[in-house]
Parts: C-alpha cells; structure tokens; sequence
C-alpha cells in the first residue's frame, strides 16, 4: 500500500505555515499591572529621566567631594553638618565648601554636594560637626539623573514577552497602560464517535475526551485562551459546521482528530473547505505525530493532529507553541525550560525521523539520569509518568547509554 | 561601626524559615478543567481501567492471532471477513477461527480476537475475504485493559504540579474536579515617603513604586496571587496598622522597605509585633539583597525587602518562590528554567557570599556567552535588559571569562 502522504520535515513544515499566516496581530490597551506574561506591541519610548534627580545610593552625608580629598583615619575632613535632606523632597539645605548635610539612601542630592560620604567612614565631634576619614570622587554613591534611562531611549525592544521586573521597569516611567497582543483564542475540537464527555460514565466502546484537556494546557501556557467547541460525530456535515462556527470566533482551530485513515481523510477535508489556501502540510517526519496537519485557512493556522495523547504533547511543542508566540507579534519566544542528563538506556530511531521520547528524570549518586518511559503512544499515563521529552534528531540512528541528552521539560 | 546584625547564609536562612511554617495547607476543590499550575492535594485513586477494554492501535483487521502463524507474501492466510467493529459501541460480530472483523484505531476488540492486523499486510480478495500476508502475535496492535492504569493505581503523588497532559490524564479517568492547594494570597506593603503611586508625576525627590510591581509578578510566577497593600509613609504606626490589616487577610506578607538604616530596624520592629516568633534572619550573605530580613508571624511567612528592585528579584528567587511552592504543598516545584552559558568577563567575588550577577546572552559564532549587564543594583532598566542572572557560589572566589556558567533565565 503506498504511502497516503508525503512527509514534511518539522522545520520545513512549520516555515510552511508561518509564510501563510497573513493576519495583522490583534492588539489591546491594558493595565501594566496586568501585564504578565503578555507581549508588548507597541514599545514606549521615555521622555523623561530615570532618576530624575541625583540620588543617594548609601545612609551619610552629601558632601562636595573636593572637600574630602586626602582625608584619612589619621588626618580627617572636619566637615559642618548643615541639616537633613528629608526623604520625598527637594532639600532645603544647600551644601558650601567645609559643609554637609544628613541624607538617606535613595534621598535627593542638595545643591552644592556632588558626593556622599557612607555614615561608616565618618564620626560626629559635635552636634554640627563630623570627621571624614575616607576621601570621596565627585559622583562617588550617587546615581546620576538618567542614568537608569535617559529621555528618548527605547524602553523596550517590540515583541518582548513581559517579566515581573519589565512591569516594574514600566511603572517607574509612569507607564500605567500597555499596548500588548491581544491573547490569540484557539478554538478546539475533538471527534470521534466513540469519544465522551468526562463528566459521564464510558460504556463498552468509549472513552473520554483527552486532548481538549491537555491541548488548552499547552494553548495557555503559550499565552493563547482555549475554547473548546466540544466532541463532535464523525461526520463531514458536523465537523465543517462546527469547525466552521469555531473558527469563525477563533485565531486559531486545532481539531484533534481520530487516527483511522478515514477519519484523517475527513478532517483534511473539512479544514480544505474553511478557507484559502487550506492544507499546507499533511504529514510530518516525526514520531509520534506523524499524520499531523498544517493549514491556514483565510490567515488562520489550523492543525489537525492524530488523536493519540503523546502527539498532541509533540505537535504543540513543535508547531502550536511556536505558532501562538508568533500570533502574538513574539520576537523571541521564552526559552524553553530544558535540562541535561545522561540516558540510561540505548535508544534506537531511524534516520529521516525526528523521535519524541518520554522520559523522567532520577538521581543516581548525585547525578541526573533520563530513563525512557516505554508505552504505546496512546497512553496517556506514560505522559503522566514523565518529567519532560527527549529529542532524537532526524539524522541520528540513535542514542547510546550514558549519553548527555536535552531534556524539554514539560 | 560595627555590623548592625549577624547573617545568614542563603541556605540556613531558607531552611530557619521553613522550620518555622506551622499551618496547615489551605485546600480547595475546583474543575479539572481550571486546575494547570495548581499544587494537586488529594491525590485520586483509579477506580476502573484504563482503557477499559481491548483496544486496537491500528486500522486493520480483529483476528484470532493463531489464524495468521506462519503466513507471509508467499503464503498468506485466508480469513473471512464477518463485519465491521463500530466506533463507540461493543461490536456485535464475533470472532471464530478462520474469521476476521474490520477495525478502526481506537476500536473495541470483538470477542473471539486476540490481536489485529495492520491494514497495510493484508489484500480484499473477494468482498468478503482477505489475505493476511504477515502473521501477528496475541495482543500484537492491541491496547490491554488496563494497560495504562489499573483500579487501586495512585494517579499522581501528593504535592504534584499539574500540566497539560495531566489534566488529560485526569479526565480520562472521570475526574472532573480535583482538590488542590489554594492559592496562597501575598500582601505586599511598599514603604517610603518618597515613594509614590506610579500614576502620578513625582515632584523632586518623589519616585515611582516599582517593587510592589515586580513582587507582585514574581508571586504570580510561583502560584500566589498577590494583593497590594499600597503604599506607607516611613512612620511605625501606620506601617505596623498597614501590615496588620494586610496579614490578617493574606497567607504571606512582604514589604518592601526603603534601604535606609532607620527604616529597616523599624521595619524589623514592626514585624516583631506581628505576631511570634517574628523577625528570624536579618541579614543574609548574598549580594545584592543583604539586609533581608525573614520573619515568620503566626505561622505566616513574612519578607522583609531592602528597596532597590535587584534585591527584590535576588530575594524573590531564593526565598519567596520556594516558600510560596511550600505553602502550596509542592513536593518538588517547577524546575527552574535555566541555561548554560559562557562568561564574556573576568568576574570577581568575596568568598563568604553569594553573587547573584545580571546577565543578557548574546550569540557568538553560534555560541550563547553571558555578559554581565553592570549597574548599580538601584537600576530597574539593568534588570529590563538582562536575561537572566548568573550565581557565583558562597565558596567562591570569582569565575573566569571563558568558563561555562549556569544562568537562571527570568
């Protein structure tokens, strides 16, 4: 029987779609303090200052550096205490030649003083006045106005993905709002006559739906928001309307299909039928997952993956994430959370063929070992068992014992 | 001037807290569906097999496996094909000696059949007949029951973090809620008079809160949820009323104090009368972030924070992600997303303490190199442009440009 399809490597599949993708990215305006995780669209530029005014970076006196020059232990500054710089306001006080003035870290530097002196390096003679014992340069424990940021800078690179200190970074410009991408909305299908709700009791036959589950995990964890459109017969009247109707309200269609040979026929011609140019890639060299589909119908990606459990974990990490990032305008998706360790047993692949292999993680004598979980890739528990997947590249024959391979941690 | 308090290492200061955490974990029961990232409590027993009848892998034929020994191209077996297995329903057709059955992937096994045989080995003669061209074994293309879970299996072990597969894994199994950790409620106190709300225009000597921001998306981060007390004037009265209202609603508390010398021993003070033991660490051997104060009150962990936002990420790292995962329960949190690197710079350290250094990664000749982003640890922006940090150990003395360095990504 000849092959029903020809094979895309992941890479030359995944370009292939990523050329079709033609939407503009859909943006919206919300709080920074709400703004995890989102990608920033449009990267504000600062017009103003950070610091905006000279502060002190330690607890002691603002001084005129030139005023300590040459004071040590044994021969010290003799400096008049002039006042106090209150913290939250411009200082009052101005600091002449023999004079200094109290401040406190993070306090606004008074006119005159270009220095602060550390509490520790100085004593107090008398109410008014103190002994410098270290010299001080011009600038020491002071941060300059503009010199975190300076009015004009780029704040931010575009397509960057929001960390805790960015929100903070924003806020300290006064930045209150943020124009990031819209979370894509992927809508999610799954079929098959014999698959059913969780909710109710399976009889002889069937099974309950999975990949809707585990799907929505990996759409959420790519910054996407799943809605599920529910179990839908093996039907091509059903499925086009559903699928349509989804699609319709959605940026994105994953339709987790049955594994028959028909029902695979079915669901690429569902997805011809939702929009132009439709099926792009019909088959992928890779394991499992191999009768995984890539189209784009009217700009929008669809995927159409074999309804085994361990596919839908590889199709997303190889096609779903990397296409939800690139909805979101992403210019550098985060890095993906891997970890080294020695195999610990041989595996063996076929060359031509990127391999997934489950494995978890053990210690032995302090050290990390990947031991393969073997199991049909129908079941699901083996995914539950592991820790993350390794990779065997599409030009390997296999990967020897004692080996260091990349973990992708799940 | 002597040193104002004795400190910890990292590591004892971790574990002084952590001793001292006496509440139970607060549990709440919700969907399946909702529960990714969430700290899975009671962890389900199997009640029924999965799956829970024989299955097929492929699409093929339900044989007696003993009907096809010894058949090849050259001498294929002959069987008679009785009908067709439905999707979803038990089949009604049973499988005699010398008979076969049509099945699809994910098919229940008519009684009779002990293994299938792939679509691809065999050829219709008549309507009714095919040639099996390859013998199979039993169960050969068969999932057993309970191959993948058996009844009284434990699914998952107490403390896990559910991911995407797992939440399928649990559905498979009918279990549409789960009880889980709450998630713990984080009050965050940012404290300064000259700290202000970053929706407003700082005067001189005003800036904008930026910590309560970054702690907030650290505590997101690690499966809290984070409510902000606002911001407090440095005065004893206000801050202790502040914190107490603020604990009493919340699971952890963390303030964010100025840096100043004054305004840490009142912060110290104020939690002392939080509630017993109180104040536990003041002052740990890393850098930045040494006049940490760790505390716990009544059984809640409290933070104490110097005010540059560097500590608050350094802090936030060692301490808070680790005491928020424990206060979910967590037997072993999420690995860290880490990264090997080389070091572009020579980097110096004090033996004693702990470093964490900034860095941004940087591509060279198809190498990823870590480049320590240099800046007063007052900077917000040096930490919007690294990628992550880089940790000199307490025993070391320094690390050499060129040697390999292990990077925390943020």
């Amino acid at each position: 029987m000849p092959e029903l399809f020809t094979v895309s490597t992941p890479h030359a599949a995944l370009q292939k779609l990523f050329d079709h993708l033609s939407r503009p990215i859909a943006i919206e305006t919300i709080p920074t303090a709400a703004a995890l995780d989102r990608v920033l669209i449009e990267s504000p530029i600062a017009t103003s200052a950070l610091p905006a005014f000279a502060r002190s970076t330690m607890d002691g006196y603002a001084v005129r550096a030139a005023d300590t020059f040459g004071a040590s232990e044994a021969l010290p500054a003799y400096l008049t205490v002039m006042g106090e710089c209150p913290m939250g306001q411009a200082p009052t006080v101005e600091v002449r030649a023999g004079q200094a003035a109290v401040i406190h870290t993070g306090g606004m530097l008074p006119d005159g003083a270009d220095a602060v002196v550390q509490i520790e390096r100085t004593q107090k003679t008398t109410e008014t006045e103190i002994e410098v014992m270290r010299a001080v340069a011009p600038g020491e424990n002071v941060l300059q106005v503009g010199e975190d940021v300076k009015p004009g800078d780029q704040l931010f690179s575009t397509g960057h993905v929001l960390r805790p200190q960015d929100l903070g970074g924003l806020m300290a410009m006064g930045i209150t709002h943020v124009t990031v991408a819209r979370q894509p909305r992927v809508g999610t299908l799954a079929t098959g006559d014999e698959v059913i709700d969780p909710q109710f009791e399976p009889q002889p036959g069937q099974v309950r739906d999975v990949n809707t589950y585990s799907i929505s995990g990996i759409v959420t964890r790519a910054g996407g928001v799943a809605q599920s459109g529910g179990i839908i017969r093996d039907n091509f009247d059903a499925l086009y309307q559903a699928a349509k109707d989804l699609i319709d309200q959605s940026d994105a269609l994953v339709l987790s299909a049955g594994s028959s040979v028909s029902v695979r026929d079915m669901t690429s011609d569902v997805i011809e039928r939702l929009g132009k140019p439709g099926v792009l890639v019909h088959g992928v060299s890779i394991k499992p997952g191999k009768p995984t589909i890539l189209a784009v119908c009217d700009g929008k990606p669809v995927f159409g993956l074999p309804g085994n459990p361990v596919s839908a974990l590889v199709v997303g990490d190889l096609f779903i994430t990397p296409t939800l990032w690139r909805l979101q305008g992403c210019a550098r998706p985060p890095h993906q959370n891997t970890m080294k360790a020695r195999l610990t047993h041989n595996l063996a692949s076929v060359p031509g063929r990127v391999d997934y292999i489950q494995v978890k993680l053990i210690d032995r004598d302090g050290e990390v070992w990947a031991e393969p979980v073997f199991g049909k890739s129908n079941l699901i528990y083996t995914l539950v068992k592991s820790d993350g997947m390794m990779i065997i590249p599409i030009d390997a024959n296999g990967v020897a014992a004692g080996e260091m391979v990349e973990v992708k941690l799940f």
